[in-house]
């Protein structure tokens, strides 16, 4: 199999930027594959990157995933490589990589990223992407040793997001607002073992409060499992709870953002 | 040639959708080359996931073709593999496959797909493209027979979408909006071999009826062929005619969304 | 090393206009490498595209780089070929490829592309880009030679935009908004070495003029050497000088649309 370096950015593919770190690749390591994983995190969403690449570095192969949202580029942060699995991440140590390291079985090793032997010069302080980890990316693909890079990082000391949690109290699981897709489904930290742990079985109907408002909301298969138009909860493809509107818009029929508390209960 | 397998969705390019369904791809067929024909079909518009795979797959190497926009993901239609001249296709049965299909010479075979010995697993109910698709994709690559998907299907048994027709009557010729184009030119069902039947010529002037509105509006090469501003008709790069204005938005400047119904006849 | 095309157009990404390229390309030049620049550029803003070309091209492998901008499609223009370094750019002669052919040392050769041997038929006026250019650039990737394309041009007949400019006056240095990014960073046409003429330093001051108004913004590394919502100027990764606001809209918070003069100097 050809090496495969995988990118997620907030660059946004208005401009260049994104080919420019492909350009920087291709031409150190022609043989690389690289898959986009998302270039369309809001701007400096350090929270939705790390969700995303979550969510999505399961399905891919192993290689090096390079991610890059990092409100504070040209700040103090410094730049990792984290080993996990079969797999590298480098990216800045601001908890952007933490869930898909921790969904890869938590870190073996890091890395602090300092050797610029490996840089492409003149460094722009705006765009280590396309400075520092691109041409990292490509010398990791085409064989360098990770210890190569810079000096060893406990993993222990490497930055970390608050894990998204669920707390199962009462007969009740409650969590919150995880991200909202494209379609308006509203994904929660809530878990399909954490209803399975409530008996909840699909077919059944669920109480859900949203702060004080309480609606009923069937659980089923799929969303696709209701009229359209109708509310719906179910387990989405990354095993977690989302609630819909099957051809709707539930984050803004309901005006759920990300974060936002939510607890689930079956119906007595 | 690499195996090229092509992959057309309404998933958009928010979240890392797309990427899981390369990353499988490329996981089981590292040495297929994919193609993205477009990922930004609005969500569950499958008339217009149909016009834009008919009107691109002539222009793609063949190979395995995957589609994937079904407002009923999880609900009871069928997954089929269509074979069409030297293509696959591959995608839910509900005719989103069906102009493609028969722009390649209509449907030689199908298959339903239900071997999930080539799916995999667990199998999420609302994301069968990357479950699914993207797994049956890789191994047709690699060689696996289309017989192996499934059960045959009677051909004739597919869902087709209505075609978008046109028809010729009293001089004049009838049809529809067909698309929208990101710049706002309306496609029309009406071809350019309708309006060579009424023998308009490059550089007459057509009556244009929509509903009870009428213009009159030069048919010309292309969009250029009018100073900036101007409404122009021409045969668009589908052989379809369009309606645009140059440097500006017809659909919007005129109010026709798909669907519309227009009436086009030279001007005496 | 695989012959790499690049493309930069204005197709947008909402049809199948891209896929249709990078099918043609493949269909003829099966081991081509196609990095897409940016296919973002606003419908028809030749300038807009200019500067994405000009500025990502330093970090593209040498290639064919194919670039479609062109508000008169179907005109008059004639489309050229312009050999610069170890890079070859094709498109329209409408100053799209100016920019980067400079930064790239300036046109060596030119050819005009006449010979349809080499374009894909039936050529659509509205599709030059399927139909004339993506075929060309797959014969010049598969080892076709320039001079077959057609006749010669004389590097000096060539199109050009005029260069956005900066001058040093009176102990200041003016300019103009260039571009705005995703993120609402004005590029201006002033660069770090104009900045540099006026000895100015990383941790000085700038007094900016924007027509009658004037503020005083710091000079500093990056966007992150502020805090969040304040207003900087740094020298950014393309080597001009941007205004931002961290974490924020600095176009928008200043009204400063591309073209807006501008006028720098060090705060005495």
């Amino acid at each position: 199999m050809p090496p495969v370096i995988t990118l997620l950015t907030d660059y946004g593919l208005e401009d260049g930027f994104v080919a420019a770190c492909h350009g920087v690749i291709i031409g150190l390591a022609p043989e690389a594959r690289i898959i986009d994983v998302c270039h369309l995190i809001p701007s400096g969403d350090v929270r939705r990157g790390a969700a995303v690449l979550a969510q999505t570095v399961p399905y891919l192969p192993p290689g090096v995933h390079m991610a890059m949202v990092d409100p504070g580029a040209g700040g103090a942060r410094r730049a990792v490589a984290v080993m996990a699995g079969d797999r590298m991440f480098i990216g800045p140590d601001n908890g952007l990589l933490s869930w898909a390291v921790d969904a890869c079985g938590g870190a073996a090793a890091a890395y602090e990223i300092v050797n610029d032997d490996l840089f492409r010069h003149p460094v722009s302080p705006t765009f280590p992407g396309r400075d520092v980890f691109a041409p990292v990316a490509a010398h990791l693909c085409l064989g360098r040793k990770p210890a190569d890079l810079g000096p060893d990082v406990p993993p222990d000391r490497l930055v970390s997001l608050p894990k998204p949690t669920s707390k199962l109290r009462d007969g009740a699981v409650e969590g919150e607002v995880l991200s909202v897709d494209r379609y308006g489904n509203t994904q929660l930290s809530i878990t399909a073992d954490d209803l399975a742990a409530l008996e909840v079985q699909v077919g059944d109907t669920l109480a859900v409060w949203l702060g004080r408002r309480q609606l009923t909301v069937p659980f089923r298969e799929s969303f696709a499992s209701v009229p359209p138009g109708e509310l719906v909860a179910f387990a989405d493809s990354a095993g977690l709870i989302a609630i819909a509107v099957n051809a709707g818009d539930a984050a803004q029929r309901l005006g759920l953002p990300p974060g936002a508390h939510v607890r689930l209960s079956p119906t007595s």
